[in-house]
């Protein structure tokens, strides 16, 4: 199935789902009753970028040139994903990548859920499926730079503000 | 001359010094008088890790192992270095390197300079350089983490504390 041939070298050596032929984790949602659909997380890389586009406007994200977010995704260390699978149809609901150097440190940029599936942990397990996958890969220094206001969600995941006193810095062009 | 051969894809169109052959951005220093010496900056990436390793160790930086250096600065986006050329012999005397999603970010690490090369403009000129460098790749957010003792050098160069209220975060394992 070309959707998820694997165009980058992942390890990613969890589950298949035989039915939809989907590659990644299986999730199960705080109160998810619906025998029907299932969740996933997964390292796979073969993403629409119009459904990104579209996942990203729900949060109200500025748009950036499909150009650029596809060299982004390629450049990426890892990328890592959430569906919705129902039967064979596939909805993309959640969004993480990061940036590394392959070897001490990763940078994790644009951390999404779609907001009819918010407040139920799927962020938090994202969140924590990508820090298993980055500590898999032996990397001990994961980084991110947090809005004001979901520096509590990344500090119930174990990430501290400053510590050492060390602090993150911007420079932007005129 | 295979040291200086092009082991990636750089663009860095910069000056080629012809006695020395080193293809660099050729630097003045405050107060520097001896002709016989240069300092140029580089994009060129065939550091000796020993060298670098030695570099490190000057500013009392913990020691990493080599085989996991050597990665750091193949996966990095970008790798700066600064180096005294006198005649045919060179020594690195600064370094910084940038991971990057190559489309939007980057962010910088391991910024050092030799202490016998400090408080002469060097870190300075070597950071502007990168900046440059960085922009001249179309990245425009330009991100670090500093080191509570160093983050009024990176405010002199334009670096911003938590713009908009963002923070810097770490995840270490336990
Ligand atoms: C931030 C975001 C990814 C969280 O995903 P989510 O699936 O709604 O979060 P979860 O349901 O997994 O919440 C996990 C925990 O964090 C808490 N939490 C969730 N969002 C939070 C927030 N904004 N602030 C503080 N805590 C939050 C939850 O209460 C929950 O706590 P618990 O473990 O004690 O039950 C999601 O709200 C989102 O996409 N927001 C818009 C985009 C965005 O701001 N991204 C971050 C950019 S830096
Ligand atoms: C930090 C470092 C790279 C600066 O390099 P440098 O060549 O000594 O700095 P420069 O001479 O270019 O200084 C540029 C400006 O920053 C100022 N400055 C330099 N180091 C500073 C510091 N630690 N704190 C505040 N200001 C500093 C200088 O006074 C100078 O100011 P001016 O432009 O007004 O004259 C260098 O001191 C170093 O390698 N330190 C050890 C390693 C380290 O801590 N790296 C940073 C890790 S996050």
């Amino acid at each position: 199935m070309v959707f998820w041939k694997r165009l980058f070298n992942n390890t990613d050596i969890s589950n298949t789902d035989q039915k939809s032929q989907f590659k990644g984790e299986p999730v199960k949602l705080k109160g998810q009753t619906d025998g029907q659909t299932r969740i996933f997380f997964t390292r796979e890389r073969e993403i629409d970028l119009y459904e990104l586009e579209e996942l990203c406007d729900a949060v109200g994200w500025a748009r950036r040139p499909l150009r650029k977010v596809k060299r982004a995704l390629t450049y990426s260390f890892m990328v890592v994903s959430a569906w919705e699978v129902k039967g064979n149809r596939k909805r993309l609901i959640g969004f993480a990548r990061a940036t590394s150097d392959h070897a001490f440190n990763a940078t994790i940029w644009d951390v999404v859920i779609h907001p009819r599936f918010q407040s139920k942990g799927l962020g938090k397990g994202m969140m924590k499926y990508m820090i298993r996958q980055l500590r898999s890969e032996d990397i001990s220094n994961i980084t991110l730079f947090a809005d004001p206001q979901v520096v509590d969600f990344y500090r119930r995941l174990g990430f501290v503000l400053d510590p050492e006193g060390i602090k993150g810095m911007f420079w932007y062009p005129d």
